[in-house]
C-alpha cells in the first residue's frame, strides 16, 4: 500500500504530528481522490492544534488536518460525473446531504445533515485527499495556486458581502483578519464607496490598509461610531459586516448603520449576545447571518474575480511555506504576525 | 372659533378627558384638514391613558390622543397637491422630514427625523385632525369605514410579513394581538400553508382561530418548537413572524425556523435581550427589523386585499363604540378581552 | 421478461397504439423504477398524437407517450440516494445534466443540456417509467392522486406567477387554458386583487370563472386593455402573465400594464413577433421568460398549496378517464372542452 | 429685467441661436433659480438642433435647451423645503407629478405624467435654470464640475447596469456611446469578470478601451455571439446591456447571454422590433426596460462613486468648451469624433 505524508492530529492534546499514512485508495462511487497542491491553515485548523474547547468536544483523532486546498483528480468512483482525472480543483468544506429540504430546493450551504471536511473528515494537509464529488468546483487553471487555495476563506467574504447590494455603497467590515482583509478586498472591486475597516491589532491594521480600505479605524483609539457617523455625514453605513466575533464590534457596527441598511454576521461568538432589539426593530435594519458559500454561485464568482484580477489576494497570502514548515505556521498564527499561511504540498 | 369634540390627555397621571376645543384653522401651506370619521385605539393610546413609563418619557400634555383614524378632506392648504376637498383618507402616522437620506431615497418609513402623529401633534380622537398632506392615502369608499380605520396597523401586518416570501410557505406568527392576528389573514391570504399561530391568552388564542390559523399552540401547554417541528416534517418553518415582544417567543421561534429561514420582528422589547447569535449565523437566518409601513407601497397593498376581500378583518374588529363610549374601549383593551376597538366619531 | 401496457407513438403520422411492451428492467445506478398511478395529457402530448411540425422535428418513434404523472417508487439503482421504495412520487419533466454553469449554480430548471421525459425518453402513459433519481420529488400522501398527476403544470403556473410580487397586487392573465386556469388559482390563493382572465372560448371562459377569476374579459367582445384600465382606475395592472402564445394577447397585455410593472411570459409563439421594444423601455416593464419549474423550490411551494387546500383544483382537473379511454382524452382536447384530463393506470 | 445667455431653439428646422434673454424672477412655492456651472450635451439635444423626426413632434419652440447640468441655488420659493441658497446641486430631467400610483409608491422615475426638463421646459444651456425642488440632489462639492455635470447620463448607466447583480458576472455591452462607455466604467467599478464591449465605430472602439473594458469586439469584423462564447467558456453572459438601439446587436446580445441571465435594454429602437420571444421564454432570461435613473438611489449611488473615485469619467469627457463654443460641440457630436462634450457655462 503506497504512503502519504500528512499532517496527522493524532490524539487528543496541544500538537499534531507530520507522519506518513497510506494513500486512501477504495472510492466510493461518486468518491474522487485529489492530489493537493496547496493548502491553507484557518482559524480551526489552529484550534485543532492547539485543541481548544470547541476541538476537544467535535474532533475525534485520529484524523489528518486541513480543508482549504487546490490540487488535480487523480482517481475516480464508478458513478461520477462532474469531474475527470486531470482536472484542476478546489472544494468545499461543507459536505451536504443532498438529500434534506435545503439540499433539494438550492440551499446546500445550509444542508441540515452537513459534514465537515478536516472535521468529520481526513483533511487537506496531505499528499492526497478523498472527496465526494459534490463538493469539488473546477477552478480556472490561469488562477495562482495559493490563491486557489483560499477560494474557500475568499468565499465566506464573498457570500457574507455580496448579500448586500454594494456598488456605491458606504461600507463598515471589523475584524480584519484575512476573511474580514479578503472583504475589504471584494467590496471596493464590487464598487463600494466607502470601504472602513475597524480593527485592533497592529498587523491587521497595516493589511487593511496594504488590501485597500479607504479608511482604518482602531476602536481602541478612536470613537468607531462617531468616526463612521463624521465619514458618512452622519447617515451611518449602508452595509456593515462584523467578522470579529466579538460582541462589542457588533453593538458599535449596528449603532452605525444607517436606517433601513444591513448587516451580515459571519463572526462566531464566545456564548449568547446581549442585543438591543428595539434598535434593529426601529432602525428597520436587515441581519444575515452568514453560513459558507452558496454551492456553486459564490465559487463562480469567486473564480471570475480571481481569473479577471477584480481582487488580488497578495497582501492577504502572506507567508508560502514548504509542507515541512507547517509548524512555522501555526506559530505565525499564534503570534498573530501573519495574514493567511499557504501550504505547498506538492508542485 | 369653532369647537370640536376631542379625547384629551390633559395633565400627567392616568387617565384623559372627552373635552370641547377649538377646531384647527389655520393650514401650512401643505396641511390638510380632515373630518374624522372612525378612529381606533392602538395599545400605544392605552399607554398614554395608564402613562406608563414609555408615555411619561414621550408624551407632552395637553395634546389629542389616537392616531388610527379615516376621514374626509374639508379644507386644503394653500399649496396642496396630493389631496382634494372631499377625499375619503387614511393617514400614515409617521410624518417623514421628507429631506434626509432615508427620505430622499425611497424609504421614508425609516426617516432619521421622523415626528408621530399622536405622540408628536394632536391626534385623530376627535372631530378634526390636521395633517401634512404627505401622510395621506385616497382610500377606496367601498371599503368599510371601520376597517379603512385600522389600515395603519393592517399595514403592520402586511409590512411585517411581505418582506418574506409567503405563498406555500410555512410560518410561524408569535403574539396574536390585533396585528398577530391581521398577520395570520395576511399570510393565509397570501398563500402560506401552513399558518401556525402561537398564544397563550384565552380570547387571543379564540381570536387566532376565527381569523384562520391553521394551528393554534398555546405555548404555555405545549413545547412550541417540537410542535412546529412536528408539524413541518421535522424542517421548521420558513418564515417566523415575531409580534409578542417576549425575548422567549423570540428564542423559541428562532430554534423552530429552518436553516436558511427568514424572521421578521415587529415586536418591541422591554431592554436588552440576550441572544444566541450563533444560531443565527450556523442556521444562516435573515433577521428583518420591522418599523411602520413602505410610503406607500404597504398602503396599496392593503387597499387592494380590503377592496377586493382577500382580507376579512370582521374577526379583529371586535367592538365599534360610539366616541362618548371611549373610556369603555379603554376598559376592555385592559382586560384583554378585545380585539380592534373602533370608535364612531361621524357619519 | 414481464409486460406492461404502454400508449406507444409506433410511427410517423397522427395517432398512437395501447400496446404491450417489457417492464424496463435495467437500471442504471441513479435510475428509479415508478409504478405509475395516474398521469395526465399535456398539449404537447396532443402534438405528438396529431404529429404536429413540432413532433415531427423532436419525436424519434417507437416511444410512450406521457410526462405529468404521479406513482410509487418500486425499484432503485445501484447508487440512488434521494428515495426508496414505497415513496409516493411526482416527477420533474426536465431532466437536468447536472454538470453545467446552470445545473450547478442552484438553476437546473435551464440547464444547457437538457433532456425532457416522454420527447427524448419514454414516457409515464405506462404501468412503469424509469427515471434518473435527480428528477423525483415525493409527494404528501394527503393530496389527491389526481391533484399529483398535475403538478407539473401547476409548477409552470406557480413558477410563472410568483417570479412577481403577487399579495395586493393586480393581475392580468392572457390564456385560460389547464395552465392559465391554475395561474387564476395561484394568485387568488397568492392575494392578488384583482385577478383579471383573458379568453375568448367559451369553454375557458366558464372554467376562469369557476375557478374565481374576479373579472373575465373576452378581448372579440371587449377592448382588453380599456376594460383592464377601467377596472385598475386607469393605471393598469402590476403583473402580467402571458399563457397564450398569442402575439395580440402580448401586445394588449403589455398595454395593459402599468408603468414600472411585470410582464411573465410562459407562452411559446409561432414564430418570430414584432414587439414594441420602446414601450417596455419607457414602461420600464421587466420581463421574464419562464421556463419549466424551479428544482425544486417550486414543487415544494406546489406541495404546501395542494396540501393546506390554499388551491382547489377540482375546476381544472375537468375528467378523469381510465387507461383504457385514452383517445376518449386526446378527443375532448381536440375539442377544447376540457381541462385537464388525467388518465387512471393504477390504483 | 436682468438678462442671461441661453442657446435657444428659437424655431423650427436646424439649428439654435446663443442669445439673451431674461432670467426667470418669478419662482412658484416650490421652485428653484439655479446658475448654471456645466451643461453637457446629450444626443437629444444634438436631435433638437438637427430639427429630426422626433424634435419635430415634441418641441415647441422658442426654448432654451439644455438637460445635462451642475450649478448652484441662487434664489428659492416660498416653500421650498429641499434645498438652501448656496448649495452645489445636480438635476434629475424627469419631473415627476408626485401624485400618480408611481410616484406615491416609490417609483417616480416612471410617473405616469412626467414632463422632461429641457424638452417640456427651459432648458439648461444658460445662465439660470428654474426647476422644481423636487428635481434636484445636492452633490458633494469635491466632485469634479465636469463629472458633476454628467451624472443624469452617469445615472443611466449605473441604473441600467445595477438592476442585475454584476460581481463576479460576465457583462456585455453593446453600443458604447458616452452612455455605454460609462457603463463600461460602472461595471468594471462594480467587479464584473470579464466586461466585454460591443462597438462599430472606431473612436468609440478607441474609448471603450480607454475607459477599460477587458474585450472590445466589432461585430462588424467578428461574429459576436460565437466570439462571447469563446470568452465564456460556451457560456455567455450573464449579463446583457443593450445600448445601440440597434435591432440586430439586441438578437445577438440576446443570443450570447446565457440560459437564466438577464438583459437591460436602454436603447431607443426606430420603430418595432422583430423579436424570437421563444428564445427569451426557453432561456428564461429577464428583460428588464431602463429608464431614467431612481430617484434618487441611483443619485445617491452616482455621488458616492464619483467622490470616492471608483469610476473615473476623464477617458468619457473628452471635451470641456466655453458656452460660446456650443456649436463645435455640436459639429464633433455629428461627426461621432468625441465622448461626452460639457459646456462651461459659469465658473
Amino acid at each position: 500500500m503506497e504512503k502519504m505524508r500528512a499532517i496527522l492530529k493524532e490524539k487528543p492534546g496541544r500538537g499534531a504530528l507530520l507522519v506518513e499514512i497510506p494513500i486512501p485508495t477504495e472510492l466510493a462511487p461518486r468518491e474522487v481522490l485529489v492530489k493537493v497542491k496547496r493548502a491553507s491553515i484557518c482559524g480551526s485548523d489552529l484550534h485543532i492544534y492547539q485543541w481548544n474547547e470547541w476541538a476537544r468536544e467535535r474532533i475525534k483523532p485520529p484524523q489528518v488536518m486541513g480543508h482549504e486546498f487546490t490540487g488535480e483528480v487523480v482517481a475516480v468512483g464508478s458513478d461520477v460525473q462532474l469531474v475527470e482525472i486531470g482536472d484542476v480543483v478546489v472544494a468545499e468544506t461543507h459536505i451536504p446531504c443532498m438529500k434534506c429540504y435545503q439540499c433539494r430546493t438550492g440551499k446546500m450551504h445550509v444542508c441540515k445533515d452537513m459534514k465537515i471536511l478536516g472535521v468529520d473528515t481526513d483533511g487537506a494537509f496531505a499528499d492526497y485527499i478523498k472527496v465526494p464529488e459534490s463538493v469539488l468546483w473546477k477552478v480556472d487553471p490561469s488562477i495562482p495556486a495559493e490563491f486557489a487555495s483560499v477560494m474557500e476563506p475568499l468565499g465566506n467574504a464573498i457570500h457574507t458581502a455580496t448579500v448586500a447590494k454594494l456598488t456605491g455603497k458606504s461600507v463598515l467590515i471589523t475584524g480584519i483578519g484575512p476573511i474580514g482583509a479578503m472583504a475589504v478586498a471584494v467590496t471596493k472591486a464590487a464598487g463600494s464607496a466607502p470601504v472602513i475597516a475597524a480593527e485592533i491589532k497592529p498587523y491587521r491594521i497595516e493589511m487593511a490598509r496594504r488590501i485597500g480600505a479607504d479608511y482604518v479605524i482602531n476602536p481602541l483609539e478612536e470613537d468607531l461610531v462617531e468616526r463612521v457617523l463624521e465619514i458618512t455625514n452622519g447617515n451611518g453605513v449602508d452595509v456593515f459586516l462584523e467578522m470579529s466575533g466579538n460582541p462589542s464590534a457588533l453593538h458599535q457596527g449596528i449603532e452605525a448603520t444607517t436606517n433601513g441598511g444591513t448587516v451580515s454576521v459571519l463572526g462566531v461568538y464566545n456564548g449568547k449576545v446581549e442585543l438591543d432589539i428595539n434598535t434593529i426593530v426601529f432602525k428597520a435594519l436587515t441581519v444575515y447571518g452568514i453560513t459558507g458559500r452558496e454551492m456553486f454561485k459564490t465559487w463562480h464568482v469567486a473564480t471570475q474575480m480571481l481569473k479577471y484580477k477584480q481582487v488580488d489576494l497578495s497582501a492577504v497570502v502572506t507567508h508560502v511555506l514548504d509542507m515541512e514548515e507547517w509548524e512555522k505556521g501555526m506559530e505565525l498564527m499564534e503570534r498573530g504576525v501573519c495574514g493567511k499561511v499557504v501550504l505547498k504540498i506538492n508542485d
